[in-house]
């Protein structure tokens, strides 16, 4: 069992992360070190070439990186993204984005998450991405 | 002379990086080969620990690497990055973001493009960020 | 079929890819896309801790990318990295070291590979690293 | 002052890093959060089309993350990368290579750095890399 839900990440991004709420970006599931989110196609996500813009990518890869962490250790709001490492595979045509994210590894105190982007209704992905997370020590986490 | 101004970059990020420009990111200076942008804040940019997200910071980057290389060939709109790389370095408090980006190398296929980031008011770079934008043959490049 | 095979590859190492060959580098496996490379432990590998050094996996990384690109464009010798990103996860023991590698995407200039490090007789990855090649113009391509 | 002299890193290559000092590797100049590392130019280096190869480039970069490292917090050989990331600029021509590193960041738990290689003769760098390192409690701290 993941120790959070994607109901309890929806949640926590509703309160916590307005960046990725307010662009209607949801989880559609999270196993233990695993997460799917979508990112609802909107044409704040446009770049020039009527494609979808890097930014877009990187931050749904992120809060994916966040749901994979978050589903090993539970709500430990304070981990936080190190490094972060992105390649665009193709330009994603306007439609929702799908991440599908798993852990590498989850040590004590860092994680490290693999992350690939779809364009919905496209068989190749969009881009792959790697980060790590830190995860604070016991004492810091109450969140 | 750069090839782009902070005028006409600021022009094309309302017309056509609605992700930008609709969160009021804007150039403050262009030279050739270097740029200065800044991510007003907003509260749309927190995360856990009332801290600016990392996704913001990308963003930011990466509007700053793409200033980057328009200084150096114009308003080439379709170069687009092909990889980026992004570490952190300080959890930037709830403030302004500024990035500095130089050119590290401009090929004729391939850009390469370092910016450093700071919270203002900040002595110490928030994150530090790398990336690569491929610049298309100049058939396609008529915008 | 692979447009190189593992016996051409170790042969073209053995010409031209001296710190490869001679540290005992060798192509176990190469598919349409895909490349599996060995680094036979020796001494000269390790690290304090008496573990193996992060430059030894780095080496036979970038080495099982160019014979991932190569098995899709042929012996096209300069095909060259143009960046490269690897995650640390375990300190792999005093032991071979096995690469997989596995194409992301094949464009006409860029090529992007995913690759996997195994420490020979242990489970979890010790590293994991994606790069992106850079394909020459057809007229620069006579090896 | 450093905490580490380049003489003291020298003697911990040679006695513990095998793969940077049977190649000629060595530290030119430390200071407190800066190296400089010289790689002399052998054979061994080469990759087709007669220029250095990446991992030569790599592994410079590493080990002068790794004196820069130890110029802030002393003989702990037990910091390790966690992540590297490095960007090939132009093809360095047969001759040493240089490194300078300096610090970007030093945590409790991670430093990270930024390394600039040239190519000795060559005004322009010929790679840009940066990398996270692990520092390990204290109680890990003997060497």
């Amino acid at each position: 069992m993941p120790r959070i839900t994607a109901d309890e990440f929806n949640a926590l991004m509703a309160e916590d992360l307005p960046w990725a709420h307010q662009g209607g970006m949801r989880a559609e599931r999270i196993g233990r070190g695993t997460a799917v989110l979508r990112q609802p196609y909107t044409e704040r996500m446009l770049r020039p070439g009527g494609t979808v813009a890097g930014p877009a990518m990187m931050a749904l890869a992120d809060a994916t990186m966040y749901a994979v962490v978050l589903s090993l250790i539970g709500k430990v709001k304070l981990a936080v993204t190190t490094s972060f490492n992105i390649n665009f595979l193709y330009r994603p045509s306007p439609a929702d984005l799908l991440a599908e994210g798993q852990i590498l590894k989850l040590g004590k105190r860092l994680a490290v998450v693999e992350v690939t982007l779809h364009s919905e209704g496209h068989g190749e992905p969009v881009a792959h991405a790697t980060g790590t997370y830190s995860i604070p020590p016991k004492a810091e986490q109450k969140s």
